[in-house]
C-alpha cells in the first residue's frame, strides 16, 4: 500500500519566480514530512469565468517554466491540458496529464492524453456520479494506459454551489486506482462573484479532515503565499504557511484509518 | 468541553426485552469505553412511507418500557414526539426530547418540547439549509430553553437520495450548541424501496469517521442485533456487533482533531 | 372530464372583512370567467421560519371566519390542518382540507383528515420524489376515501430554492386523482430573507403558463389586494388585479392542450 | 418580433442519404406550417458517455454531407465543433456554430467561433446558473459578434438526472437574445444507462409545452425516423411522424402567449 501523497501548487503559474519558490518550499516540507508529493501549477487557465480574466503565461512559456523547475528541484509535475495540440509535447515533460473536469467526457482528449502521458489524473465532472467515471477509465484503459487517477471535486449542488457526497469517495476506489480528493475546487462556489467563482478556504480544513477520515489515496490542494493577491482561484487557495498544521492532522488520522480493521458491517 | 457523546439504540421498540438487551449492551461497551451514552428508541414511527408499516408499540406502551429501562440501567433516554398530546409526559420520562426532522418547522411542537423537556434535539430538516437552523432555535429559547442539541441527517438531493454537506457540521456548531451526526438517517434513500425507504449500511463507517473529523459533539447511531430482520430501518441500521470498531477509530480520530490546533487559513 | 379549477385566496386570514372582500372578488371574478372556484385561506401558519412571525386569528376564530363566508357567499372551502385535535370540526366546515408539504408523510394526521375530509388535498413535500406519492394516497385510501387532490409545489434544490420539476405533473396524473399545481409555494425562496421565506412573485405568471400547457386540473395560487403589506407570504402573492389577464391565459391554454390529440410518441 | 423557430434534425448523421431524407421531411412540413427551420445533425459526437459508442462519420466527411444537404435543399444548418481545428472550416458551411454544454467554459473555443461563425448558439451548461450565461455571451461580444443564440438544457439534479427549472427561460431572455428551448436534451438521463445515457421521450411534449407557455424564440429537437434504432440519444429523440401534432400545439401556445399583455405583477 502506497502512502498518502500530495498534489499542491498555486492555482495558475503568475511568473517563473515566485512559482519556483513555493515548488521550493513545497518540496522542503514535504520532505522533511516524508510525504510523497507532486507540483501541480497551471500554464492556461482556459476556462475561466469571465473571458478578461488572468489565465497564464500560456503553454509555451509555461511548460517551460515547468520543465526548468522539474529538473532543478527534481520533482515530478502535474498540469492540465485543454487543447490537443498541447498534449504531446506536454507530455514530454509532465509526470502527470490532468483531465479538466468540464472535459471529462471529451473522448479524443482522454484517448490522446492516454496514449501520451505518463500518469492520467481524470478530474471527476460537477454534472456527474461516481459511478459514471468507469466510462472515463475504459476510454483511457483503451490506448493501453492503467496508470490512471480519479480526482473527486465535488457535484453541483443548486445554483452557484458545490456539495462534495464523501459516499463517492469508497465508490471511486472500487475501480482500483488511487483516488485524489481536490479540496480547493470542492470549495468553489461556482460562478458565484458575478465575473469569477467565489470560493470557501474556510471549509478546506474541515473536507480535508473527512476526506483523509474516509479514506484516500492523496490530497490536492491550491496553495499561495498571499491568496487574497493570486490572480486566480484565490478565495479557495490556502495560505501556505497553514499548511504544516494541515498535513500534521492529515497524517494523524490518515495512520489511524489505515490501521482500522476493516469494520463488519 | 465536553467528550464526544454517543447517541444508539434500535430505530423502533419491537418489544421490551429485545430493546434491554439492546440498551445493555450499549450501556456496557460505552462504560468499558467511556464513551457518555444515551440511549435512543422510537415508540411511534408516525411517518413511515406505508401506512401499512410496522409504527412501534404506540405512546403509552412505549413511554412505559422506556422509563422501566431508565430506572434499571440507570442511563438517560432519548425518543422523539410527534402529536402535541405526548409531549408533557414523554417530557417527564425522557432526558431529551427530538424533534423529528419533518416537524422541525412546526412551532407549536417546538415551542411545547422546549417547555417541557430536559433537553432538545432538533433535527434539521432534509429541506433545509444548515444557517435557516438558527431560527428554530430561537423558537426553543423563546420558552427560556437553551438545552438544546442539533442534528446533521443529510439534505435532499435530487430523488429518493440524501447528501451529507459537511461544512454544515461547522456551520452549525457557530450557534454555539452540540452538534450531533446522526449517521443512520444520512444514508436513507427516501422512498428507495417503492413502499419503504432504502439505505446504505456500508456507508455509515465512512461518513461516521468524516463527521469526527471535520468535528462533532456527539454520534447518533440506530442499531440491531440483526438489521436483515429490523422492522424498521434495516437497510441504514448498523449491526450491534460493528459497534466497537466503529466507536474506538470514531475515539481516535476525534481525539487527534481536539488536539489539533485551529489551522491559520 | 373537469374544466380548470381554481384555489385561490389570501394566504392567511388577516381579518374577517379583508378575507371576506378577497372571496367575494374572485368569487365574482370566477363566475364571470365560468372557472369552477375553491376559496383558500390560512387560520393558522403553523410553520413560520421565525416563531415572530404572524400566525393568523387561530383555529376558533378562523374557523368561525371561514364559515361565515362559506354561508355568505356559497363558495366551497379549502384550509390546512396542523393539529389532530382540529380535524373534526375543520372538517365540518371545509369542503377541502389540506395536509401541508411538511407534514404529507405523518400517517396518523392524513388518515384522520381521510376519515373525516369531503376532499383531501395532498401537498407533495419539497422533499419528496413525485411517484412516492402513491404512498400517500394508500393512507387515504385506507380510510376508505377515494376524494384526492394532489398538488405540485416545487421540490428542494440546493439551499434556498426550490424548483419545479414539471416532468411531475403526468407522473402525478397517473395516479388517477385531480393534480393542481400551487404556483405561489412553487416561487418561495424557503427561508430567503433570514428570517421569513423569499419570494419571486414576477416568476408567477411564467409557471401559471407552464402548468396549464403541461396539463393540470387545478391551479392553486394565493393572491392579495396589497402584497407588499400582506402579513405571510408576500412576495410571492400575487396582485389580485394582475388575476384576471392572469387566468384569461391560462384558460386559453388550458383550452387548447385538452383539444389536441395526445401525441404518438 | 420574429416567430418561434424549429432547429431540428437528427442526433448525429448516420449516411448521407437518411440525413437528407430526414432534412427534407422537415423542410416541407415546417414550409407548410409556416415555422422558419434550421437543420441540425452532428458530424461527431465527441462526448459519448463510452469511447465504444457510434460518433458520426467525422469532420471531413461529416462537414462535406452537411454542406450537400444545404446547397441542395436551400435550409440552413446547424452543428456543434469540439476541436479548434475544425471551427473555420465548419463556420464556412455552417449558418449556425453550437458551443456544446460541457464546454460552454472553454474560452479559446468560444472566442474563435464567435470571430468565424455567422451565428454562435450557446448552449447553457448543465452545471450552470442561468445568470452566469453572460459571462460567456461576454466572451462572444469581446470578438464584435452578436448574432448569438442561447439554449436551455436542463441543469443537473442528483444523479444520473435532470431538471429543467423554467425560470431560467425568462432570466436567459432578459439578456437580449433568442432563447433556444431543447427538449430532447432537457430529459437526458446523464449516463442513467450504464455505458449510455438515458433519455424520456415520453416527457418531451409536456416539456415543449411547457418552454412555449414560458416563451421562447425558438425549440431545439432531435429527431429520428426510428429512434429505437438510433445510434445516438434514441431513447430521448421524437418520431418523425409524431413533430406535426407537436409543432401545431406548440404554434397555437406560442400564438396565445404573445398575443398576451404582459401580466401586471
Amino acid at each position: 500500500e502506497q502512502p498518502l501523497v500530495l498534489i499542491a501548487g498555486p492555482c495558475v503559474i503568475e511568473d517563473e519566480e515566485k512559482t519556483r519558490s513555493i515548488a521550493l518550499y513545497l518540496k522542503n516540507l514535504t520532505q522533511e514530512m516524508d510525504i510523497p508529493f507532486i507540483f501541480k501549477a497551471s500554464y492556461d487557465k482556459a476556462n475561466r469565468t469571465s473571458g478578461e480574466a488572468y489565465r497564464g503565461p500560456g503553454f509555451e512559456r509555461g511548460i517551460e517554466i515547468l520543465g526548468a523547475i522539474k529538473d532543478d528541484l527534481k520533482i515530478p509535475i502535474l498540469s492540465d491540458v485543454h487543447r490537443h495540440e498541447e498534449i504531446e509535447r506536454a507530455a514530454e515533460i509532465l509526470d502527470v496529464v490532468q483531465i479538466p473536469a468540464f472535459l471529462c467526457r471529451q473522448t479524443d482528449l482522454i484517448v490522446e492524453v492516454a496514449q501520451h502521458a505518463g500518469v492520467v489524473n481524470i478530474k471527476k465532472g460537477q454534472f456527474m456520479a461516481p459511478w459514471d467515471v468507469r466510462n472515463i477509465i475504459e476510454k483511457v484503459l483503451s490506448r493501453g494506459n492503467d496508470r490512471i487517477l480519479i480526482t473527486e471535486r465535488g457535484t453541483s449542488f443548486g445554483y452557484n454551489n458545490l456539495v462534495v457526497d464523501f459516499r463517492s469517495l469508497p465508490i471511486l476506489r472500487r475501480e482500483g486506482y488511487p483516488v485524489i480528493f481536490d479540496a480547493t475546487h470542492s470549495v468553489q462556489l461556482p460562478g458565484g462573484q458575478g465575473t469569477a467563482s467565489g470560493g470557501q478556504r474556510e471549509m478546506v480544513p474541515y473536507l480535508v479532515r473527512a476526506a483523509a477520515a474516509v479514506g484516500i489515496d492523496g490530497l490536492f490542494l491550491e496553495v499561495h503565499p498571499d491568496p487574497e493577491k493570486a490572480l486566480c482561484d484565490g478565495p479557495n487557495s490556502l495560505y501556505l504557511e497553514s499548511l504544516p498544521d494541515l498535513l500534521e492532522i492529515v497524517k494523524t488520522i490518515d495512520d489511524s484509518v489505515r490501521k482500522t480493521k476493516s469494520t463488519t458491517l
